[in-house]
């Protein structure tokens, strides 16, 4: 049940070998995830794994019965047989198969303790870490979905827009609704159609929430259709797979200023629906979407949008070309190629007036792109 | 609306000072937690804290706005003025307090690349890593909840108490019903309660499934009250404090192997809870519990309790002494003092006859222990 195919598994160990690394370690564990132990294997969660430049995986899982179930690998260490350390098993894995002398590469966020460990087990050992090593190439492979992912994500898909449509009629038969109830109503509708939740705690901001960049909590007691601009940001597991779009929601009569916020916030969408293609660059697109709102005067504090797949927050991004050094050191463009399926939600943010963010799931195509979900503007009395 | 008290500071300073440790880094991102940013300065999430010995505090967050509503610190950093980069924001801290010569320690989960970058950045820099060291000065103060904190905790086991009685009705109105059913209603009445919602995924299984260690998914369609051996495991957030509840549920007339498997819990439970005072150590009533249930023939294949709070899991565990010598290198029992909370979780899994798990929340008090939430088995036709 990996999800990797043959092809997106050549190119992770074309780029070990390519820079001599022997294995790469990759670790998933409360309060520090990685989707890549999935990806590589199928083993859902909670494990070291140990993949190897000659293709070959060894899995250290917290749960065994899982593995068994699960994990499409060579060899499944059980830590019960190393006094529950999975260090222990580490090594005894790595040595069983590389000796003493290799070159092993940890990722940016390896635990450093674990590092030093392995640095004590092996003197004689090289270990590698960089941003743009093997951590880049998962990237690269995840970031272009295979048919089977993009199949699970147009369900995901189907499943949200029966939730968008939700909406509308349950905002009309509640009016004066708390921004939580509106919340509460999608999350359970989400479950009863077969999600596994929400892919995130649900945001409802009213016209005085709206405009702020972090909503605490993300949906509160406060009344949901005060006049002026709302909005609802949501989304849900699918088999696996996170979909995240934003609707608008528009009480009342705008003022001027308000209308050109929702104006301005549509225009930029279309703007970066329009330019995206195979052979574009991700960033030139967050660079139009984001230059027309601001050559309008307005703000916009985020990225232009994320991959979204075995986590909300996918690879690619789609953001303005960095500007700190450091990390300009290691960046490159991204270019969007068939099977890339990202967020689009250019947003709007002020203080006073409120806040706008249209954002919709979409896919590139061979000659465009598709949109995945039917989210836009819901205009209430 | 920083959570650890003088008392608690001074602790962690102490232990800074005892080693000549000059600040203390902690990091809290995605996909990688730490909520000890926001109990030693209230800042929510998403920042770097550095922790000088001297006591002071600068924060690096990634939400300007929050933290000038939230953080208790002398300073705080925008990465906009180091062209984004935490690690820029970060290396010029540091060098204005200290230098270019001084001790830094980072936590056992820090990212290795950052601790990379440090490094070079502080060549004449000491950088220390030990699994006893600050974190652990950290969970020992954690453990010992301050009274704000036993008065929130008290209260959103108040609320999970009236979630549970709302199971009985629930069940018997609704015959017939799925696992995720009950998940989806109970988590719906959390929030309606004004709970930020379910502390973890709520776990429902059948008598088919109540055996397994790991149920996937948490909740399924599969129907919940088929006769035997069913449970709930479940909880929720209260201004940000976890209470975590397990509840078997137990449909028709029980086989006398099951039943012994319910008899058996509840006695190992009663043991627990009897030795639970100051001045115990927490290893030696997970020893005594599970030791019971072990002589039984049946199988624990768990910890007997954590602690809860600012996250679920939070210090102490309650679990038998490990074996791992790599482990044991670095452990200490946990004596129990007043103010502790944590949950009492004793529980059995059979593949075959299903498992039953009873778990309460319970504080540490002077004289012995308070149970602060009200599971226990229901019965059902």
């Amino acid at each position: 049940m990996k999800i990797a195919t043959k092809e997106k598994f050549s190119a992770i160990l074309a780029d070990l070998k390519s820079r001599q690394i022997d294995v790469a370690l990759i670790s998933d564990f409360e309060n520090s995830r990685n989707k890549n132990i999935r990806y590589l294997c199928g083993h859902p969660s909670d494990a070291h794994l140990l993949l190897f430049a000659d293709g070959s995986m060894t899995l250290i899982p917290w749960d065994q019965v899982m593995a068994k179930l699960m994990a499409e690998v060579d060899q499944v260490l059980d830590i019960l047989n190393f006094d529950r350390s999975y260090k222990a098993a580490l090594v005894s894995a790595l040595k069983q198969k590389l000796g003493e002398s290799f070159t092993l590469e940890v990722l940016p966020d390896e635990r450093h303790f674990l590092v030093m460990q392995l640095h004590e087990s092996f003197p004689k050992a090289k270990i590698v870490c960089r941003p743009d090593g093997v951590s880049d190439a998962l990237i690269n492979v995840r970031m272009v979905k295979t048919k089977a992912e993009i199949d699970i994500l147009r369900e995901g898909a189907k499943v949200t827009n029966q939730i968008i449509n939700l909406i509308k009629p349950f905002v009309d038969s509640h009016r004066g609704l708390k921004e939580v109830d509106l919340a509460i109503y999608l999350e359970t509708e989400m479950k009863k159609r077969g999600a596994e939740g929400p892919s995130f705690e649900t945001l409802t901001a009213n016209c005085t929430r709206s405009g702020m960049i972090h909503q605490v909590p993300s949906s509160s007691d406060a009344q949901l259709d005060l006049p002026g601009l709302a909005l609802i940001d949501y989304g849900l597991w699918w088999k696996g797979y996170a979909t995240d779009v934003t609707t608008p929601l528009i009480f009342g009569k705008l003022s001027p200023d308000q209308q050109k916020i929702l104006d301005v916030n549509r225009k930029a969408y279309d703007i970066a629906i329009e330019m995206i293609k195979p052979g574009v660059a991700a960033h030139e697109i967050a660079e139009a979407s984001i230059g027309y709102i601001e050559s309008q005067g307005l703000i916009m504090p985020y990225s232009l949008g994320h991959g979204i797949g075995l986590e909300v927050h996918d690879p690619p991004r789609l953001a303005k070309k960095p500007t700190d050094p450091e990390v300009l050191k290691y960046w490159k463009p991204v270019i969007l190629v068939p099977g890339m399926v990202f967020t689009v939600e250019p947003g709007i943010s002020h203080p006073e007036l409120g806040g706008c963010r249209i954002e919709n799931d979409v896919v590139v195509t061979e000659t465009g792109v598709e949109i995945l979900t039917d989210s836009k503007p819901l205009f209430f009395a």
